[in-house]
């Protein structure tokens, strides 16, 4: 085996707080809606293979109506049988004064648990070539229809491109 | 903070130019068709949450009926409401005497832009263990079941495995 | 271009060999089966956009009834008219005295291949920021509803967190 590397958790190369919001549509809220189911339930209940795409609003604090920073594209769909556990693949859109780039995330969110390490894997623009972790912690459940995530993403490689 | 390393965006290790053809069945092609809707769009308009799985051709040049030198197996679906902008995540599989091996992609595909950025996440055979970048151009679009994707794929991590 | 590094396939850093179970739902067996459909197939044939959400058990050896060790969570789908052929995206998750933590997994499962590789895109816990490839080898598969993947994973960057 070859010898592993060492690098400090706490210590990236660059933090990011976000606060992913969504808004899934009921059926009526169509102007507000920033995610639609597309595929229903199966019988092995806790809305096992329930498939959503998302195009949702990322704000800076954890208030709905924040001016989105961000957008995160992409879908979750639930996978477990005796508990609501996720899976997540999406990107980070950003388009701001702040950073032109995107964030490519993917990953298990066991919601039972307080936070979920899901993996960067990837970036574009101003997180050209980044690899990192996003950390989820559930900050809000509003009936069936609205949740709200921190998002607290570390990045570990960061390149300058020239 | 740990300090950013320099990577030249415009100095790959490797860079490969392919066109991506998406022939999605109408119905009736079944003998043309490389790709096929796998959920319907929602309510939200501009197709969002329509999934389309793929095995498609990838050419040298722009030429449909050009010899395909790999093929992009994955999917992609739109998740938008306001413009047409899809999500892909697929592997590029190569089977010829320039390469064997694969290579790992995903991304958002925001088609109002000119060029789109995802990320090359992985890869193997020849492409072990390699990241980059790769560049999406829109080439044709003909109707709703014909598309041509320019990819501009560059590699900044580049592996001999012996 | 820049220069190739050097990196030796048969040095990992790592190295984990589990099984993977898949038990698809089939309509009745509610209390055994570790998986879904969430869609149809199409008219392509060969099982072609046939999508299955997964929560499957990883043992150490190939028995079914062999303690859980991992779980595999994520989806596959198949997508080719003239094969079975399919792609994974899936999250390994440790909880384990040997190991806690992530691997996340993506690329293409052509089944015809007596052995396929995939990707390694990320890590969390104890595989914080790890990549490398993951090797399926078909063991079994009995009629539509069971079949048992070997997955040979090998990791190429290893870190030690602080």
């Amino acid at each position: 085996y070859t010898q592993a590397k060492t690098l400090k958790q706490n210590q990236p190369c660059k933090q990011i707080i976000l606060y992913y919001h969504d808004i899934l549509f009921n059926g009526t809220d169509l102007a507000n809606a920033t995610s639609a189911q597309i595929t229903n339930e199966t019988a092995l209940s806790h809305n096992f293979g329930m498939m959503v795409v998302f195009d949702d609003p990322m704000t800076k604090d954890g208030r709905l109506l924040s001016p989105p920073v961000a957008r995160a594209q992409g879908f979750y769909f639930y996978d477990r049988k005796n508990t609501y556990n996720a899976w997540f693949a999406y990107t980070l859109i950003f388009n701001s004064t702040d950073y032109k780039g995107t964030l490519n995330i993917m990953g298990a969110d066991p919601l039972p648990e307080k936070t979920r390490d899901l993996s960067v894997v990837g970036g574009t623009g101003d997180f050209f070539m980044t690899r990192g972790i996003a950390t989820f912690t559930t900050e809000e459940v509003q009936g069936d229809y609205y949740f709200r995530l921190k998002m607290d993403i570390k990045l570990y490689e960061c390149y300058n491109h020239k």
